[in-house]
């Protein structure tokens, strides 16, 4: 039906309609002080989502957009930069390094696995003359559906000196994620994931640290430039004319929020993506991610049936029943479907989410026992 | 009145209640074929409004950002650039350049004027040796409301043999600007001025010629990366998460961009700031800009009266006829104020904006034949 796709894919995630209405609005003045007030909010607001006493840049960008910000305000020429692969937006930040000249050594896991925090452990060991300067990171691998233990991996990386700059776009405001009680360096997110709002802002905040590293940046990029864009969050301003729109939104949502509580927040969507997963062994469909200690609580990667596709069961959720849900990426395209649970998601979303599955996978012939994942799913949310 | 203020500062410019309405949907995926739909619609009518067969790259990124992606895509270390500067954001192509690391050099004129194509022309015939790379322009300067006969400049950088790049942001789809047929090499705009669209996304177009250069260059930026980013234009796709919902504001706004035609919404915007003109003399007003061949048809600055302030007038504007205008930048900050009729402004906008000027400067004093500027204003439009 028209109007009525209801998006579970790992982003854009569904926005609630006080925010759209709220960008709907006539854009104000950028410079205006009903402006500066949205922007001193906002500002605000985002240090407890960040749990950072750091200032969050906000920059007018896809989150890709602040994965380059961090790097191209960090990374000279020949920089050794070790990068922790476990899926598509852990090689992005190895891409971005390298497009800056950086010398880049990747560990790599094969998807549906998270680093193996004694892995990296050894690897800084060997590194006795500290010649890594930067180890990037994915907190949630939004490819694979995969959660990495970034705690245990930031204390590792602080251990050894380097900087720990962490990809948190699929984490923040879904994940506990403790920017300055971990010791992250550099902290990422973008708008259209837990944030609650559509894409085109993207966040970054920095380590007392990490703005030392960033100083001797020969040359950081204009646009995404650190220290310039600082000045005007200090200011409750805008270094450059921001999506005025998304500004006020994002106010909302932030409302929200922190009216609902991170901790609520974080319990929800765990909850949520739990029940989804005995939901969904329950109609007998096998999980990417199997082992619990690492599966993401904002995506889940499924296998089809046998004898059924990918695109065919994404293809009947999406015009029988309007739910969007999101293909394997790369090598992983039509191998696994991947189902967001992030943001603005509810338990009746997920009892929906089931159902229209039970009703799609009935239509291409899978067996199970028809509302076995519903009564799974209801049992696991009640009990 | 709340919900009542009207934009006439050079941008964010209004935006049609069908735009606003279109971006209050919910967002869709954009790997969607619906989303690609209005990718494919998009990209074509941009090259209409550009002038150009070129493909237009769009950023989720304010125009700063198509900036930095022109020249971070051109530019290596060292490289000769040449900046004429006419204001502010002439201003900013040189800072750009710099932090890229190029050897700047600007021919500089005092605000208020245009660059005398005599003098690029002399400059460049010196430079026998065509050391220069790379030559900066702004059509329009947003900060003193002068337009520079890009015409012209750009067919001696032509003959010359180095690269022009121009900033188009606010004359697109309001100025005559014609890429292909003038021989721009690149140009660059943003959504929240001709466009009728928030800010959030802007654009580039880049020549063959331009192309050729960019694939010398040594580091591009990663997200404003020209090869990346014309891929997906040619997939009617978009490298990263793009802002959906300015997306799909803009294919409307493109729409009625195409319905108008680019000639009668250019003379609409000469009327209205021609007429302006005349209705701010009428009550003794002095313009910043009174050579009528170098008069910006987009942003209008004017000098307040003798002993009225500049900080006065916007704040009665503002409180009680709800209208914004801007003020001056930097050096001409409270020494002129800017008037935009840029993108979704009609005749009765003019009036309404001289109407309420004349009633503001009454309140403060100011000497003049009250309704003389509404007056000629009519006299102005109707003849």
């Amino acid at each position: 039906m028209k109007d009525k796709t209801f998006l579970m894919i790992p982003g854009p995630t569904p926005v609630p309609e006080s925010v759209l209405l709220d960008m709907a609005k006539h854009p104000i003045g950028h410079r205006s002080s009903e402006f500066s007030k949205i922007l001193e909010s906002v500002y605000s607001d985002l240090k407890y989502v960040f749990q950072t006493k750091n200032d969050v840049l906000v920059y007018t960008a896809s989150g890709t957009g602040a994965m380059d910000a961090a790097l191209s305000n960090l990374i000279n020429p020949k920089d050794k930069v070790l990068s922790l692969v476990i899926g598509n937006f852990g090689q992005r930040w190895a891409k971005i390094a390298k497009a800056l000249g950086a010398d880049v050594e990747t560990i790599e896991v094969e998807p549906g696995k998270a680093i193996d925090p004694a892995v990296l452990k050894a690897r800084l060991d060997k590194d006795i003359n500290k010649e890594i300067k930067i180890v990037t990171l994915t907190h949630n691998e939004t490819s694979t559906g995969v959660t990495n233990d970034i705690k245990t991996l930031v204390s590792y990386i602080r251990e050894h000196g380097a900087l720990s700059v962490v990809d948190g776009v699929t984490s923040l405001s879904a994940i506990t994620c403790k920017m300055d009680e971990w010791g992250i360096d550099v902290l990422v997110s973008g708008s259209q994931k837990g944030f609650m709002i559509p894409p085109g802002l993207s966040f970054l905040a920095a380590s007392d640290r990490a703005w030392e590293v960033q100083k001797k940046c020969e040359r950081p990029d204009f646009y995404f430039n650190w220290e310039t864009n600082r000045k005007s969050v200090i200011a409750n301003s805008t270094a450059f004319t921001p999506a005025v729109n998304l500004f006020v939104g994002l106010k909302t949502a932030l409302e929200m929020i922190k009216a609902e509580g991170l901790e609520k927040i974080i319990e929800r969507h765990t909850k949520i993506a739990k029940g989804l997963r005995v939901a969904l062994k329950a109609i007998n469909l096998k999980l990417f991610v199997e082992d619990e200690t690492i599966a993401s609580t904002t995506i889940t990667a499924v296998y089809p049936p046998e004898n059924i596709t990918v695109p065919d069961i994404r293809r009947i959720l999406k015009n029988d029943y309007d739910i969007e849900v999101a293909n394997g990426q790369n090598q992983l395209k039509d191998k696994i479907f991947r189902i967001g649970t992030l943001g603005f998601v509810s338990e009746r979303d997920a009892i929906t989410a089931v159902g229209s599955l039970e009703a799609t996978l009935h239509k291409l012939g899978h067996k199970f026992e028809l509302g076995k994942g519903v009564a799974a799913l209801i049992e696991y949310l009640n009990k």
